[in-house]
């Protein structure tokens, strides 16, 4: 399968880039195709303006936009590796959704008004990390309003297929065995997903 | 009283910024002071980088950020007025707060390791639009998920009491009489939660 993997985390030497990294080499291990777009490598431009939504409208899509576009399309899984910051997604990985799922690309309204979802058949997976411990996160609904916000608010929006979402607990306080099992479980998971 | 009111709308004739004036009327009239701080017109920068984090954990803030702290230590209560997009917050205001709520100006952690809130004392209003009509939204949840991780997820965190969030759904959609009555339910609103 074609894989789009969009990852949003300023340090290079991160956790999350070691998820990115394991996820990419157990995709590429079962003979999958993957495309890694590293928002902070690229400067990913997040703000969306007043000129995007003039030219959106009148079908001159910005370039940059249009790019990650094309990646999308591409893609039969479409996966978001992030650091949950304020219960939300870090600004330069909002500013893709703001600006790349754009009208006309990701969800159109029908002529009843209701939604078109314009990217179907197409899965979802996010894999995330949090300061937070998983279980005050569980128990106190914020996981649930986590999931809510991206599985439901951005990829089932569009009519992608959310096949999981991974949270990391605690990351900046466990050590590195805890790690290297959450690794692990990146590995197992991201393996048995997919079939090539 | 002291306002700050964070706004993010890239378009100054939006309903938004009817939202932000009619807000601004209201405390004015009722002989508050007011500051806004208006993200588009400020081309606010939101990624927090990789230098933002080392220059903040070596007490050198960055001057933009250090200016809005200043703003959000002057103010006992801070309004933000923005649309949801892909229920969460626009870019440009999400990547304010992951730049200016920094560790140490907003929350630290204790020696414990809990979490230390550094804003107690001040007030928080959320005032938000979206295109999805309200009543799907407390239906299926979606309003519980957007308030959890807003009010909990941003402001509690640093000890900003929420006193009110009012969202105003199916604004595409609806009628100038509607949206009239929605300015006068802001107007209402604001001019009783503060008193002089």
């Amino acid at each position: 399968m074609n894989h789009l993997i969009v990852a949003a985390h300023p340090n290079p030497e991160s956790f999350n880039h070691a998820i990115l990294q394991t996820a990419v080499q157990a995709l590429k291990a079962k003979g999958h195709e993957v495309v890694v777009r590293d928002l902070y490598a690229l400067q990913f431009e997040p703000v969306l303006t007043l000129e995007d939504f003039s030219a959106l409208r009148t079908g001159q899509i910005p370039s940059d936009i249009k790019a990650e576009q094309e990646y999308i399309a591409s893609a039969d899984v479409i996966t978001f590796v992030y650091p949950i910051w304020w219960t939300g997604l870090p600004a330069i990985l909002k500013g893709y959704v703001d600006r790349v799922f754009a009208y006309g690309f990701a969800y159109a309204y029908g002529k009843d008004g209701t939604i078109e979802k314009l990217l179907p058949g197409k899965k979802g997976l996010f894999i995330n990390t949090h300061g937070t411990p998983g279980e005050i996160y569980d128990s106190n609904g914020m996981t649930d309003a986590l999931k809510k916000t991206s599985d439901v608010g951005i990829f089932e929006f569009c009519g992608i297929e959310v096949v999981d979402h991974l949270l990391f607990g605690a990351v900046s306080q466990v050590d590195d065995a805890a790690r290297k099992e959450m690794l692990k479980q990146v590995e197992e998971r991201v393996s048995s997903l997919f079939q090539v």
